[in-house]
């Protein structure tokens, strides 16, 4: 993969290419540079051309095909901090407990990414939607997966009524650099707050429709799945479309298995709370008998971004079990067991984080 | 208590009067009459005349003294379907596994109930608001208080910009029904998706404030502490004020302890998700092993209001237990032990509500 350098990545599948960055590498800065931002491919990366351009139309709306250089010359370009987690991220602790779907994503499946584009609400104005707010956006994207053994083009959709709160963009950069092929070079689509999947790389065409996409994407994959649903004969209306997340949290620094030395040791990581604010980060290192309180590292961090704490504390020989949860402003937490949000696809994977150390 | 039928109730406390209606009698309506209506008093019930006037005022807002007459001849009225919880709800379980502050509720500190007043916004941009946002409304009432000791007037605050999303009311009136002195007569607040403390009842003034209130209610009392706090010399900034709470459920039919016929047997009871949308209920009979989906008794159920379900199973003669727990259309779920939520105040008890059923 020429994106990402791969010392800093644990490759989890070569075809896709799905990798994710060493939590050390991630956690360093508040801001996720593109070169440490996790890839998450559901086919090959497409590779577009310069001139490439979005088509644009459906219900009423006038007919466009709008390049990169149309975009930035026509419309305000804005700046958004916004996490972006994919909704499989620590899928690995739900797959210790029962077989999953998909990739066993550590904690690295999520990078917090300042993005600069237009809104796709400002498109749709000049487009005509006038006062229109009910239907879909659906996008789609030069991509192909493969879902339930079928190819398709890869396709979501998200309301009107989100679009049109002005913060999802078309977006070309991530840090102020250009997107990269992995990345959804030229354009993506950013919606803060939502689940990876929706932030369709590659974009080709945006349409509005009466109905969301029934695409395999969109109405099959990324839907949270009762328990009682473990995978075969599956009736996909069952599910629940992931859009915002439960809040998360996870420690980074240091990891499962380390070895560090008595003494000073400070816990690092990080947590987000999906258009709530993380009110308080607990952490144990006893196994979840006694928690602390940890402190946040970055002071007003934007609404949909993630927050990363810190905790310090002295550390005798002996074997730990650190865990975190994140609170958030409405005083709802985390689970306490992977088992308890287990679900066949392997989503939402948010149970207390948990890692063992060895103190010497 | 002449506001309430006592045999449909549960007494907590004489002095000040708090109860909680019997949850199988709760449960029969969406919409919550008055007269099953908690009531929760913390200190003597006020009897205002019906020429009170709430007097508004405070910066740069003009001054005001309004009685309900005038309010509800100057202003557009609205209703407004909202569920109002105590931030105590269910605290009886967080006693089972830990001393807190308060009364041990049952599931019944809750009701959902049709609101009439008018929008407290409008009376402010009648007053001279503009559009100004920052700041905080502070609402004094005319009961008086006990808070670590000490008697204060009850008085709380909420943010300008909570306010001026215009359904928090100044409401008159539930199911139609004039309030009666238990539940704020003439006139009390109300603050859909908020914790009931802040609809503060028996409103005497209204004040625009740079600051939040620094009485106790607002600073010290209904807060969210961390685990580590544990009631002695508290530090009262370290918890989180109390708005918005975590996504809830509870079985109210059958109740814990009953014994009941084999056979068919129907479980009922609400769920509610602060915000965010009722996505599923889970049901469990064998103590949270096996779950299977419950259907919602309510459809299209208003956003801030509950969603009752009902799960209709066969049970052969034995012991159960039976389980709920619900999860929000962000995937937020409950945690499953009440240990995991235990704080010293006794709030926000959320965790899997258990009861034991017998079967013959």
């Amino acid at each position: 993969m020429d994106d990402c350098d791969e010392a800093d990545f644990v490759v989890r599948q070569r075809e896709p290419f799905n990798a994710e960055p060493l939590p050390s590498r991630l956690i360093e800065q508040y801001l996720t540079p593109q070169s440490l931002l996790y890839v998450r491919s559901h086919g090959a990366i497409p590779h577009l051309g310069g001139n490439h351009a979005i088509r644009f139309g459906g219900d009423g709306l006038r007919d466009a095909a709008l390049t990169l250089a149309e975009l930035k010359a026509g419309f305000p370009h804005r700046s958004i901090v916004a996490a972006m987690q994919c909704a499989g991220n620590r899928r690995a602790d739900l797959q210790a407990v029962g077989k999953t779907n998909g990739d066993p994503w550590d904690v690295g499946a999520i990078g917090n990414v300042e993005w600069t584009g237009v809104s796709l609400g400002d498109v749709l104005r000049d487009l005509g939607i006038g006062d229109r707010r009910k239907g879909y956006i659906v996008c789609k994207a030069a991509d192909v997966d493969e879902v339930e053994g079928e190819a398709h083009a890869y396709e979501i959709s998200i309301t009107l009524r989100r679009v049109m709160e002005g913060d999802v963009l078309i977006s070309w950069a991530i840090g102020g650099e250009p997107l990269s092929p992995a990345h959804g070079a030229p354009m993506r689509l950013v919606v803060p707050g939502y689940a990876g999947v929706r932030s369709a790389k590659w974009l080709t065409s945006i349409e509005l429709r009466d109905e969301p996409s029934a695409a395999p994407i969109q109405a099959k994959d990324y839907k949270l799945f009762p328990p009682d649903e473990v995978g075969r004969d599956v009736d996909w209306s069952k599910g629940l479309v992931i859009e915002a997340m439960p809040v998360n949290s996870a420690i980074c620094v240091p990891r499962n298995g380390d070895t560090v030395d008595a003494g000073a040791l400070t816990v690092i990581g990080y947590a987000l709370a999906y258009g709530r604010r993380v009110a308080r980060v607990d952490v144990s290192i006893d196994g979840g008998r006694y928690w602390a309180g940890a402190r946040f590292i970055d002071v007003g961090a934007a609404p949909d971004a993630w927050q990363r704490w810190q905790y310090d504390v002295d550390v005798a020989p002996g074997r730990y079990e650190m865990v975190v949860r994140a609170v958030d402003d409405a005083g709802q937490s985390q689970p306490e067991r992977a088992r308890d949000v287990w679900n066949f696809a392997g989503y939402l994977s948010t149970a207390w984080h948990r890692i063992k150390v060895e103190v010497r």
